[in-house]
């Protein structure tokens, strides 16, 4: 593996070491810190007994997401967005993003007039953020569900299936799987996969920063995606004492 | 074509008519009406003579783009949002994604310090604002390159390759091309591709709004897009003059 | 008229070629685009079944207007005032004009509580942008008032009388009706008027750019602004079908 | 006069008792309480030594004004516009009503590249705002002119001409001068007038707020104007020490 | 005294000239201007008949403050706070400030559901201008609460105690009372200080801006704003009519 | 200790358990965890090569602080500032402290044009947030000059004293040091201290939030204070591995 063109000499098909640790702060319902090698990120699940004016009255729930980063969990300090007054392109599309999958994992009609708030923070940046805190939030929502069985509002997590996500790319013409800095930075292709623990997708973001690519690459990479992601999935379920399919 | 499931009677693999009207305002060195069917967007192109702080001295150019909607474009009119100051995150996204789209089809270092300020403004709107916008961007932007030629400020429009954009999705369990609101509305995926004129993609940003899509699924669905974003980059050809390959 | 001072060619008294265009977008109550020569302004008319709060409960109802320019409807681009987040003091001083100017023209005590919203985006702008909003915003704000009278929920138009408005000024020493652009960024006095179709006034905006204007200037300017306004109302007449008075 | 059908008892064409106080802040190079009758603004004008971008290096000077209300200037409490995170409309328009106003009076040629700032800020409010701002910048103005000239930065003040300015309406069928705020609130016309002490206007801004105005009634409002501001222009100069023409 | 190290002459344990105005303006329900030397506030307060959102319902009433500074209240021109879109963190911890004090001084759960607004806004500041907001706040604070006795709403004013404020410093490594400008702008230690006629704290704020201060200055200082408070305190009750204790 | 009145069952001169973690995240030269209880603040401190524009060729330095909570890092979840578009009166107010306090700390004269950003961002709050911010940036300050000198950019840490803060306040009419949540949420009076090494104070704000309090009681919580502080700056020195004076 030492002769591997990756910068961290992983192997194409290598995800970095990839840690989630539930309970992370103690007010949140569901409160994680998730790990994706150095990029590091607190993804909490809060729980509101009300609805956005748009559901009211549906007898339906809603998931929403929101994203930040700390000023320095990147290498040169970023201004705050608080300061700024205002949320970045960047910013409102990822939290857009994180939205649309977690709202996919759960059944919305099953939890009541609730609202269950999605807080994405990384700490600590080294590309994949956006993927990491899909990850993480999933495991969250879950642990915060749970909370509502146990005070017995619901009968069970209304959980449709599991979502992981993770990045895939053309890094010096080589497609590899999770991303991190050095390499997002450079890669001509970078690609953001959402998907369910049965393979089918729920989001694919493919941009190609440099070269325009192909097909055939495209399904290499979507490929590549498939198997990081099942193991992701396969993490989830570990940490939640869950099962694993 | 009467029987179709489509509400528009359309074949699944048809585009709506599509027009595109070059020098529709005055002021701009590119202007385009585009049409995707009911939906109407007026491209401009707009030359500055300088570009943004953190390329200032590097000899290349900028691309850059906005992207917005009349308040009564929609069936039910929205909030202004420059009444609102500010401005969503759907539109951040979508301007941020015909900003990549555009430069990557042009070679920024071939025009000199310049900005190309793409402005997309939706007149009416009948589902594929996107795409049409970077459809017709394309030409507004050539026509814009054109000008500079003539006033012999460079020697040739910077083309790497046409590149224009179609969205796809699945309708009622079928694949479709080239959405219209009521199709867009009531989609299961939703998947915009924007192309070169080579088959290569620049984007693809697929979306599970109900149920996550198979690999089966999102072949069709590129293959759609494929066959109609070439015959979107054969009309751009037209429509400017240039032999279509 | 080609000896004329104007750069035009216009004679002193003489209007550009104005067109009235019912029906532009499909969405609106009413939609007009309306042309003074190259000004270019959609006005659409959209009616919502709610009143500001200030008027809940009392059974009347109320008319708004905002104004925007595209970006590039101007010689060179203009900052886009929604990713500027503030709307400028001058199109705050349109749109009120607008909206003071209609909703003398209806009888707000006879449509019941709802709101007409009035939008005008300028196209292209040549001079004369507010003006030309004002006398399209007339026209598509009948017709909005028509789908109410065809949806019978009110019995007919709320009409008190029509309004237009024409721009006048002392370009070059000599009073002249209708600046364009050269004339409007050159003049030492312009004068906005907005006229009933029985000559009375509903605004009389002069400011003296250059040299203050005496009583005599001002008497001539208000003669041409009434002869313009009058052909005005007179084409909107027309293009609404009604019997010209 | 107790006879008047005016609230406060005046004459149709009655002035209220004008109080012109200067040096009314001692930071300021010009300051200035003016007091119509209960309505009270302090105007004061600063020098700065430098432009706005626009005009740098052009060897010319600029004037700029901006008008604010104190919250409880008001019968009930207004929201604080710093509080709210901007100004009103009317706000940004009585503030460029201002700058207009002083910049004619002025040869903007004649003081270097210089920008004088008036600020109007109403201590109390009682009808005739924006007019009592404008005939007290004037004398803040010429104040802080003379400032430079005492400094020996300038030969002399830069004047043009003294401009003032008053409102004037009709008020149950009768055009009055003046108005107060219980007039103010129930007219029918309410026009603002800004004349230069030769006669000629630099703003005429009528409005109908009512009933629509027809030229006889304009003609008998301009009257009422002249004849306010000259003998407020007369005042101006007495409470400077110059010399009434 | 002339031979006092403090730029005004004065004694280190002396006040400047305070000058309490009532009725300064007529629409608010308690209008003051306070005078401490050259700084002028004026301090107005305005009951409204409805509590914020969190006390709705709770059958108390609520108090709360504003604070603003004319733009050329300062020796240079300061930027509007209304026309930069926010008000500066000094200006937020200076109406917290005023907030707090004045609501340790009334019974909240005595005057209903009401809020009183406090406004305290500076006409001309030379140091001091947030102590002489809260001393000149508390007595139009009194007199609004007096307007709704008259009224018969109340039966009497829900006075806890009376509460003044005073600035004390270091300056030139001397204990000071009341810093006026020259003063405030080189001091070492700078502490505002908030007291009630019972001589006990209500706020503390001590700033080293040079030098951190030990225990013995702050005992001095605390006695010298001590005394300072218990003279505001007696002038509060003279201009109100209240015997002094 | 079990049977203290404290909810925490400390003794009312005892501080919560205290850990200070340095090197918490890797891109800021400077960055510390921060553990007061379960309050938990990163602090980290960013230099940049450059000072703000009022010190620019004074040839010193200057350092500033920004203060932020996560959204869920309190009991119920606050909204995100970032996406409010502001930041509150208390995040300003705490963040202005915390950069006050840092700048006495260090000579400004003896960094060169740097700006030392510090960011304290709360993870989890259960009271005491400001003091532990300040207590921790002092470290992570430290660690930022020693990268400073590591670098050979300047000579030693220009440290002129350590400083820092803790909360003290009186709950059931106890004094109490470092105060909880549930004990700040209740307390009558809350003072905050930031103290140097040699026992002397840069800021004192004390606010009675029920009582006033008196001459007495302020000089028992400074007592607390004092005692606390210098117990956390002998942690600050320890954790720095430098000799505990």
């Amino acid at each position: 593996m030492s002769n591997s063109f990756r910068p961290s000499g992983r192997a194409p098909d290598a995800l970095r070491p990839v840690v989630i640790s539930r309970h992370f702060t103690k007010h949140a319902e569901g409160s994680v810190l998730i790990e994706f090698g150095d990029t590091r990120v607190i993804c909490t699940a809060s729980i509101e007994d009300k609805v956005p004016g748009f559901l009211k009255g549906k007898g339906q729930g809603w998931m929403t997401a929101e994203y930040g980063m700390l000023p320095r969990s990147t290498h040169s300090r970023m201004d705050r967005e608080a300061a700024k007054g205002k949320q970045s392109g960047r910013t409102q599309e990822i939290q857009r993003l994180i939205g649309r999958s977690l709202r996919s994992a759960f059944d919305l009609e099953a939890f009541g007039e609730r609202t269950l708030h999605i807080d994405c923070d990384v700490i600590q940046a080294d590309g994949g953020t956006r993927t990491a805190s899909i990850t993480g939030a999933m495991v969250a929502a879950y642990d915060a569900f749970s909370k509502l069985v146990e005070r017995e509002l619901i009968l069970r997590v209304p959980l449709r299936h599991f979502v992981a996500a993770i990045s895939v790319g053309v890094y010096q013409s080589h497609p590899v799987l999770d991303l991190d800095y050095p390499e997002d930075s450079q890669c001509d292709t970078d690609m953001n996969v959402v998907m369910t623990e049965h393979g089918h997708f729920v989001e694919v973001q493919g941009t190609a920063e440099g070269e325009a690519f192909d097909r055939m690459t495209m399904n290499t990479l979507l490929n590549l995606a498939h198997d990081g992601i099942t193991d992701l999935i396969a993490l989830q379920k570990e940490v939640l004492g869950l099962q694993v399919s």
